[in-house]
């Protein structure tokens, strides 16, 4: 059985359907429609971690860059990214999530367009170091 | 083909994106917004279950003790976990899953939010042991 | 890059939420609430399939057997399960598949208690062949 | 941490749920029940996709040939797929990705036969390469 404070995960992971739909229905922001990577730093050192976003016809967009500290959960809805540049809503992409130490990431979308809301998660795939 | 009474699985899993939504719709307890940790203990020893529970600006809550029968499916909702203190709703959260044999975790959230249920799972993700 | 006809994926795999929910929204059988599991065998060999259920409270039941010709798909209703005895409904377990040549499993339940149907899925545990 | 232009991923994946409902709820095309793979291409050397589909009661369709760019993101519905045939809808199968390159591969359905829309995804199935 591993121990508290052990680093769990890996250094990069991929999120391959990345999308935030464009309309919501029901309070914000909890019912706002939005893509989110959520993180688990479990280690005993604060991770920096850096996002490219994958579009289907143009370069990729970033790093986005966030830290997390050490022994502390991340959840980050990709609608709230600004910085270098908002991320296009209603538009297909793909992200890679890259870490300076292990980390867990997991993929998830509330989708409210409709009247009660669509929702969607999926461990993302994560990349083996060498 | 591996036969039954084999152990399963491995012995920490990880879920990122815990999130207890915190109003429902519907009747109780079945359609009560809820979190869950889905486990399956294959093998023909009892298994000891430890969750610790990582927050965004606090040290992990926990440990979380469970005991899980051989050859036994055991599904907790994180709503119901109270020693040693309940799991905050309406916060963000990742869980750490350890045991003292290998099982198998699966990662559910059932929103009744709003007027129809959105559901979603994944099988968590399993740390290697060493 | 693999061939056609190249056996692909593992002997075992595990589902730890099974749950078929005890009521329906919708014309049946497509809208019926149902808990799946979705089976490739790309192979050109036939599988045989045998599937055991774990339960909270009881030794597990089964096995379920199925076949599986080469190169087809087979997606299975645990609702449909009768041989040799129903799977109860409304009731939590868990399921290990075995087969006698590697295949892909992915989990999926519609929940169609409520007005508008819920949808989960996620590929299954594979378990490493040794 | 590994930089950006590495292919990333594995060049065959696994989608074991395939299914296009046959009704829909809501503006086309966004609101259009679909089924769909999405792929990112991760590295500097565009990639040559062939999906095969297999089916309950016959033999493979396919194959269908895409190509997604370097360091590009392509999303594609199973409904749009026409040559060398439409997948049929209302009809379970399943799906073998391969790519001359590596490439990360997400399984997503949007279901909207009911009034409100159901959404499910997971990482496909990599197959580890030899």
């Amino acid at each position: 059985m591993s121990q508290p404070g052990t680093p769990i995960g890996a250094t990069t992971w991929v999120i391959a359907d990345g999308y935030i739909p464009p309309t919501s229905t029901g309070p914000e922001p909890a019912m706002t429609s939005h893509d989110s990577v959520c993180m688990l730093n479990a280690g005993d050192v604060d991770a920096n971690i850096e996002l490219h976003i994958y579009l289907t016809d143009a370069e990729p967009l970033g790093p986005y860059r966030l830290q997390i500290g050490a022994r502390r959960a991340f959840h980050q809805r990709f609608n709230d990214l600004d910085d270098p540049e908002p991320i296009p809503i209603d538009t297909d992409y793909c992200c890679v999530i890259r870490s300076s130490v292990p980390i867990v990431a997991q993929h998830t979308r509330l989708d409210s367009r409709q009247a009660a809301n669509g929702l969607m998660t999926t461990i993302a795939h994560p990349v083996p170091d060498h």
